[in-house]
């Protein structure tokens, strides 16, 4: 993979960084983000790590997670260059209106805004960790434990732990590079998928006795109330909507989950060739191919057949080109 | 990883193998057996693959499976040189009294046995598709598509898809060559994880909707009834114990499967260092550490209240020692 020559530059002039990622923060841009920052710092430069949400509960076994902060009043934006990195424009970041010295955008997604001096977009990439893990050692920077920890977890991630189709030799291969330099497999997949809490066990199942299948779609849905009798949040749903794939037949599975009345946040996962961004863009989401999501203001049966018929829209067009 | 020459050696000069693995053949046993079969047949040598059982239904995607045979009666043993794969005795694969010209145990398992005429047993490694896959290379023979699915396939099984303890760089570069030898990841972890048949999942929910939680156990239980109303089987429950683990609280994972009225199947899966085995011993069962079982005659309620007793003195016997 071949960092822009531009980045490395500019990293090495500059002293502070502003490293943000997108709301709602996943394990790759918590972990490509502390990477960036423990890597940074060691070599003396200044960073501070914003996202506009916490670090969801799961992701505190990362080690320096605890950099990140949520309150950015404190930040005197206009002498710092900011480094966006799994997302590509301030909107998804939730942030408007600062400014910055420069601008570097770091992203693997597939919706692309207009934003940012440098801009390194890589669709091709299994998960903006690996875009971080080269950039890294081109800055020459050597990759201590802590590092390959996020690094080895933000791949995991955006991979299902080398299950999806982005998987590739060199995904292996730089996994094999991060144990070596202290990354342990099994602590990192039992701290990813063995440590839910009873309440998110019992959202789960609850989630999972609202399922209907509808023309090869699985359709799970969580409501406000669920949260409340469970003691749980919306962090709390994250890879539910991966469960139904397990099911032969289904090719995507469909997340509702109630942010307020009438309002919905929609997740998609798809199987193969479905590319659930083409579908969530027409909802103005956005994503990857295999996993999008978008917001729709609808009555619950409303917005489900909203979905089904976009589905069908996208299939029936799919078909003839 | 050194293949010791002796069988490199046998494996040159003779003509005729008979490739035999344990039986309830695992992922391991059938990848790594098919694939040298395969790769034997590919330089003119002649290959009988058996198994005493079939080969099980969701491992049918594995090219040239086909192969394997549970009928021995046809086999001119004598003549043969035997290759024992993932098992390291005749009893384990439900042979007796056969004479071979030669015979070749190859395997990672550590309850060892005396048997062969070359051992080559390597208990530091994770699975025997990866001992097979060094045996091939120093044969010199090409790692075809198929072979690599088989090895790849085996590796997965074993390692838990790169997740569990067992999980080295090697591993990973090893997995890196077979995709690159045309090994699919996500055709592999698809077929192994995401072909369930509705009614399935349906048993999954009704058996998570039976959970309860004591003293760190989760007690998850299927009805014959059950059976009957999602239109599956008891080889539909394999795998359903490992659920309840992702609870970070719970140390033991307990399913309770009906047999028959006042009949109960026990599963029991452990995290860490809690030792399954020697629980089901107590009531004549058996298994690993983190994996065992037994049957018990009781009504469901007696019966859970036996496993929570002996899950009870187990642990006050741990602590005193």
């Amino acid at each position: 993979m071949k960092v822009p020559v531009e980045i490395i530059t500019l990293l090495k002039k500059e002293e502070k960084f502003l490293i943000m990622t997108h709301i709602n923060p996943d394990g790759d841009a918590i972990g490509s983000s502390t990477a960036l920052s423990l890597a940074l710092g060691s070599v003396g430069k200044e960073t501070l790590l914003y996202d506009r949400d916490p670090v969801p509960q799961f992701y505190r076994f990362l080690p320096g997670y605890e950099r990140f902060t949520n309150s950015i009043s404190s930040l005197v934006t206009g002498h710092w260059s900011l480094i966006l990195l799994d997302c590509n424009s301030p909107e998804r970041a939730g942030i408007d209106n600062l400014t910055f010295k420069h601008s570097i955008v770091i992203d693997h997604h597939e919706t692309e805004r207009d934003f940012g001096d440098i801009r390194w977009m890589d669709t091709e990439t299994a998960a903006t960790g690996l875009m971080v893990f080269y950039l890294i050692k081109e800055l020459g920077i050597k990759i201590t434990r802590d590092i390959a920890i996020n690094l080895y977890s933000a791949i995991s991630i955006d991979t299902g732990t080398f299950r999806y189709s982005n998987t590739t030799p060199e995904v292996l291969r730089v996994g094999a590079e991060l144990i070596e330099a202290g990354a342990n497999p099994y602590y990192i997949s039992n701290s990813l998928y063995e440590t839910w809490s009873g309440g998110r066990f019992d959202l789960l199942i609850r989630a999972l006795n609202t399922l209907e299948i509808r023309d090869d779609i699985a359709i799970t849905t969580v409501t406000k109330e669920m949260f409340i009798k469970t003691r749980t949040g919306p962090e709390d749903t994250e890879n539910f909507s991966n469960f139904p794939r397990m099911i032969q037949s289904v090719r995507i599975s469909a997340l509702f989950r109630e942010i307020d009345t009438g309002l919905w946040k929609v997740s998609l996962r798809s199987k193969g060739d479905v590319n659930v961004a083409r579908i969530a863009e027409l909802f103005d989401g956005g994503g990857h191919k295999n996993a999008a999501g978008y917001k729709i203001k609808a009555d619950l049966e409303s917005a489900k057949e909203a979905l089904l018929k976009a589905v069908n829209g996208y299939c029936h067009k799919s078909q003839q080109t």
